[in-house]
């Protein structure tokens, strides 16, 4: 099998954009390119392009090809679209990791991308009842929002974790977002704003829940001596795991701990050869405040029941024992489902390079991306290193 | 690189079914279970989902863990769903493939699945505006019937194609349809019933066209030790390509030659080491009659602009030089999207195998899927054999 290399990077602007499901894919590609020097789209065998439903949020369905040809690339080898929900764009990675590490082809870019408010807001929130599974959950209310306010709840009631320490958590991504240009929020909320926020799904808040975002975001992955020769700051893939456990919310077989998490970070640490404790950086999925509280104890960064203290004494904080999303997480940076996993690929990738600017972790040498999906359901780990 | 064998394969029946999007994968899962003896579930460590537009169809993303957990699957190392219009189907089981031969995990299931009547059949057709690129070509009425309906017309000036060449496909795929108990259509039809059709894009008239179907189909994939463990025929991949020219009309580069059938099947016959008069039976994308003419050409097995003459020499029948959709193809077999390219597969597995019943191609051992997606603009094959 051979090693695989991210070699470039490239972002939309994250937020309420006023720009078409083809602006964005065309803002992301072309940063995508200016980072890669000396890459054309010509030199592109496989263009995979990672989104949730633009069916419905674009009435366009076949995106990878119009991806592909609004970026001048007439992929070769491999073209194809990938979706799973908010972890679309981790699986794409996976996807084009796969294929060259079997030597199907050289070089890839993926594209994650979603545009989610439409002209009228009350129609894109409708179009999200497509998420849940339809015939179980979203007919009977069970959104997103009110999925994880029972598991808060229930996290609240077996640990003792406070609404403070949900809290501390969006304070800290929207801290770390003042920082990336690219993020959706900019501006730093207090500890008072976010408990004081209008109730969305008792004990969440406004600012406990991730927003709808627009965004694109895009990554150029090359086998290990092709990315030598493209760049002299290659970032390795060293280690992937993903597992699924259940669907329906009735079949989701943990509640405040996520088994599917935990087999996946499994796979993923022992195919990188890595503790927890290796980990330098990790970008993970904060759809919620209460969802990172747990990925700290799932991803084996603290004892199970421990995460509402993890935050609470800054150690998922910049200087801290793990830095957990520099970017600002899907809470500051925003979560456009198809780009969420490529833009926590892209923030390791900075970090890994020592580019992230004022976001930088010092000396990151290992760094981790866990994407969610569907009810707590999916988890989707990769684990890079600058060797 | 591992080898990647197929081991087991299952149908839903094709055709206008009074069953809903869930039911055509437990039909068709279920299917592939009872043919994959020793195999449960929980043996399953992938799974993907291919699907174009369910979102439309069935007001449902996020479709591949419901699929698994229909079937019972928790997937602990792969999980995703796979969308390339047309050729979802042959994307996923590349996608599989790929992982497989990565070492990622040893075996998966891909499911591809589309049900496309709905209780008010206009508006089925009107989602199918989705699929085309909705800014330059389904806005100007540049559907696939229209855009074939072109193709067919130029292929007629320039080679001397007849109208009565493009039936003779239809008459062929519907007598081989005929033995197949998973079709759409089972009654065969006559050259005059084609040639006084209905006209629906001129010269294509109604049984030029493939039709609306619903269906599903699952195969199962592993690696080559655990294959050999699981059946005594197993069917290897051989080799695999795909590429991709262009997206809406005006950037499509070939009208009656289509270069990137030519650089996916150039790549797929190479890495298999064949050539095309190797190849004893192929499932090719005949979603027109035109098409099937156009891939005789392309994928080597005639002259440029001999298609027409191929079919009218009965080349392509059982019997000729290659048996060209022996199924019934996706005009006599029916063409459910996410399914065609899994459905395929299975036929030329059962052809390998020698478990075709009535469509039995004798002693054959190469076997090849053409899947066709968007204004001809993309084209993905897999090349299978015994051994």
């Amino acid at each position: 099998m051979r090693r695989v290399a991210v070699v470039a990077g490239g972002l939309a602007k994250f937020g309420v954009r006023q720009a078409s499901y083809r602006d964005l894919i065309a803002e992301a590609g072309k940063a995508c390119f200016a980072q890669a020097e000396d890459l054309r789209p010509q030199d592109i065998e496989g263009f995979i392009l990672s989104s949730t439903m633009p069916e419905r949020f674009a009435f366009q369905t076949h995106v990878a090809p119009m991806g592909a040809e609004i970026l001048g690339i007439r992929p070769n080898r491999l073209i194809q679209r990938v979706e799973n929900l908010c972890a679309s764009g981790s699986c794409g990675i996976r996807t084009a990791y796969a294929a060259i590490a079997a030597g199907l082809l050289d070089v890839a870019m993926v594209l994650g991308v979603e545009k989610m408010n439409m002209p009228d807001p009350v129609e894109g929130f409708l179009h999200m009842a497509a998420a849940p599974d339809r015939e179980w959950d979203s007919t009977q209310g069970l959104s997103a929002p009110a999925f994880f306010a029972l598991v808060a709840k229930k996290h609240m009631r077996e640990y003792g974790t406070t609404e403070e320490q949900l809290a501390l958590v969006s304070v800290k991504n929207h801290d770390n977002s003042t920082h990336n240009p690219y993020a959706h929020f900019t501006k730093p909320v207090s500890l008072e704003q976010v408990l004081k926020g209008r109730p969305i799904s008792s004990p969440l808040k406004l600012l406990d829940c991730s927003a709808m975002t627009d965004g694109a975001a895009a990554i150029i992955l090359a086998a290990e001596d092709r990315a030598r020769e493209m760049t002299g700051k290659p970032v390795f893939i060293l280690g992937t795991g993903q597992a699924a456990g259940g669907n329906n919310l009735a079949n989701v077989p943990g509640w405040t701990t996520w088994p599917a998490l935990k087999t996946a970070a499994a796979a993923a640490y022992e195919m990188a050869g890595i503790k927890p404790r290796d980990v330098d950086v990790a970008e993970v999925h904060d759809c919620f405040t209460i969802s990172e509280i747990i990925e700290y104890e799932d991803l084996g960064f603290c004892e199970k029941g421990k995460g509402g203290a993890f935050i609470a004494e800054g150690k998922s904080r910049p200087g801290g024992e793990v830095v957990v999303n520099p970017s600002g997480g899907l809470l500051g940076r925003g979560h456009p489902f198809g780009a969420t996993g490529i833009a926590q690929a892209l923030e390791i990738v900075a970090q890994l390079r020592g580019e992230a600017g004022d976001r930088q972790v010092l000396n990151a040498k290992i760094g981790l991306t866990h994407n969610l999906s569907g009810m707590a359901t999916e988890h989707t780990i990769l684990i890079y290193g600058r060797n």
